[in-house]
């Protein structure tokens, strides 16, 4: 009938008992008529334990041998997985990333996937195997293995989902789809039935941790549509498409939030051409990644520049920056941690005008100051004081007619 | 200087303080000027972990996916030995058993090598690299992963070293070194400094169970020298190598015994042309390995057949003949697993005459009686009862001379 992409997370596969159950999912899938390919990650702790393991032999181990290793994870769960459904009368059979010809580049512990042929996958769909692929894990050009990233198995199920051209792949995980807003402190929060890729992007990016982002790009790049949902229970979940006409009509899909950045800022610099660059390539060279940056003018040819890292890399940037401003003779440099940024998303700005003014007022009503703004085509976010991220993301999900049903 | 590899089992490598102290020891050789390639085991208990996952599933699980899960117990030594040598320094980089090339057949669980090409280990090492390979695994024609049996990764060690044309193979186990017989049950026994390929054939088959036996038809065949040493100690070992007409002087290099084997007889069988295939043809369809055939002529066109089968499947073989002797009209069946073999080994035989019946007046010196014999050009065992074994074992040490030092 259908060729049928799945993928489970580690807490699905967490002990034989879980494995058990999936494989029943599975074999009821195939049961369908259908094709069935499944992606599978290690056993849940496994792929910490194995880090921990080689931490305690060097805080940096090489990223290559940290790939040799982790990637046995993945290799026990879908060993475990084909043995189960051989046990259960079905035709199963494991594969590894470079035995599914998964190609990536060589940048250990992160790489990007190049291509994938899966010639032996299809071979034994032909013949009527259920065909169980390692997720996270693939191989470069040498043959060394590499893995994907934490999360990188989405992105394994994806690509194998494109290179197979599957009707679908579904993403069975610990939640049982995407939500307006996180339930935990919202809860008017509604599960979404549909998301395009684009505000998927936006909300992946922005703390919602479903699915890795990468996993989207390709979704969007190769036309695969996604099916987020729960592996403890048979509901629909998220599906993640192309937007559509009805997606428009909505102006506003999801409020999100994140805690997990800080800013910093520099003031009384003297404005000159170049001065940001000096400001920042330092920050980019420490390997840090930098999100907001927003840059004002004051009076006497002077700046100020604020921009944000993430919390976990707060010391060290500040200390980057201390130096700097003596440098480039900057009055002050301060830094907090004690900010959030919450957002709105949606397709439906590209043709609704008054969004941003509809978010700060919403905001101002309840007294909530804005510190920084940036906005992309489908999105508006701010920056605010930590203590009110709850009370923004409630007020905003009212605000943008989220509470209700449509 | 020299390329040496070095085989360390799983005790060997059995926690990060072990992998440690193998570590040094790679590389002060490392150090001394030589070329290193590391042949690693899983680590001790981890192969049995696995295979125990596997077996709560089902009893019987799939060989291929057996494979794909115990290989990645040494992955993991492989790549934890990589991470600590470069923690202390040095170069150093994991090699699977497809990344090595090492090709086998596709009998999964107990492959046997066809060729390995190993032209990345050679380009390593030429860069100056410690290379460390995956022991007991390879990889078949379809790039699916299989294992060598129990002690695979000696054949893994030796196979490497005949592809390198190493000038060593050294294999450090938790035992110094070959002995003249089993020191538990033998005080007198002593360490062989020297031990012919033939030899050690004989005796690894017999039950002596330092190497696998694949391992040194290997070492035979590609002319490979093998070090037997303990990865405990810095004493030297017991060499593997060709015979010399030193090593022919010798009559008897060692004692061994073999308390796994149990006897089955039919007696009174109607001799007739192609009873003998018609008796032992449904043990070898059983996949029962026969060891010892004995065929004894009656009176009266009768005939007593006697063969020794390993004592785990003798209840099965025992169970078959009974059939066999109803078919074929024979008088009766009787088992008996109260049995050992010991025998006495030694190229030295060749050109000595008179072993044979030494060793048959030093077991009947002792009252032992003798219930078969068997024959190699190198080998004389004789079948005991049990009871006898460790008797048996030190009476023909004394009778051969192998208590003093030569």
């Amino acid at each position: 009938m259908a060729l049928i992409v799945q993928k489970y997370g580690g807490t699905s596969v967490g002990d034989l008992d879980r494995i058990r159950n999936v494989a029943e999912r599975v074999a009821r899938t195939f049961d369908q008529g259908n094709d069935v390919v499944v992606i599978l990650s290690a056993m849940s702790g496994e792929t910490d334990r194995l880090l921990d393991l080689a931490g305690k032999i060097t805080p940096f181990p090489d990223k290559r041998e940290v790939d040799m290793l982790v990637s046995t994870g993945e290799q026990v769960s879908v060993s475990l997985m084909a043995v189960t459904l051989q046990s259960m009368g079905y035709k199963a059979r494991s594969m590894l990333g470079h035995q599914a010809e998964i190609l990536t580049d060589n940048r250990f512990t992160r790489a990007r996937i190049l291509g994938i042929k899966a010639s032996r996958i299809k071979a034994l769909l032909a013949e009527k195997h259920i065909v169980i692929v390692a997720g996270f894990q693939g191989a470069d050009a040498n043959g060394d293995i590499t893995t994907l990233g934490r999360g990188g198995s989405d992105t394994s199920a994806v690509a194998v989902a494109a290179a197979l051209k599957a009707d679908k792949c579904e993403i069975f995980t610990d939640v049982d789809g995407i939500y307006t807003a996180d339930p935990n402190i919202c809860s008017k929060a509604r599960k979404l039935e549909r998301i395009s890729y684009d505000e998927m992007l936006e909300m992946a990016s922005l703390g919602a941790k479903v699915l890795q982002i990468r996993s989207v790009e390709f979704a969007k790049k190769y036309d695969v549509p996604i099916h987020v949902r729960s592996s403890f229970s048979e509901e629909e979940g998220t599906m993640v498409v192309y937007e559509d006409a009805n997606m428009e009509k909505v102006v506003v899909s999801g409020v999100t939030h994140n805690k997990n950045e800080a800013r910093i800022t520099l003031s009384k610099v003297p404005d000159r051409p170049g001065i940001a660059m000096q400001i920042l390539e330092p920050i980019a060279e420490a390997g840090i990644g930098v999100d907001m940056i927003i840059q004002n003018t004051r009076a006497g040819n002077l700046t100020d520049l604020t921009f944000t890292v993430p919390k976990s890399d707060f010391e060290a940037a500040l200390e980057i920056e201390q130096k700097i401003a003596e440098k480039i003779g900057a009055e002050d440099v301060v830094g907090d941690k004690n900010i959030a940024k919450v957002s709105v998303v949606g397709v439906g700005m590209r043709s609704h005008s008054g969004v941003a003014s509809k978010m700060f007022a919403a905001l101002a009503a309840e007294n909530i100051n804005i510190l920084m703004i940036s906005t992309s085509e489908i999105r508006i976010s701010c920056v605010i004081e930590e203590k009110y991220t709850e009370l923004a993301v409630r007020t905003l999900h009212t605000a943008f007619g989220l509470d209700e049903s449509i």
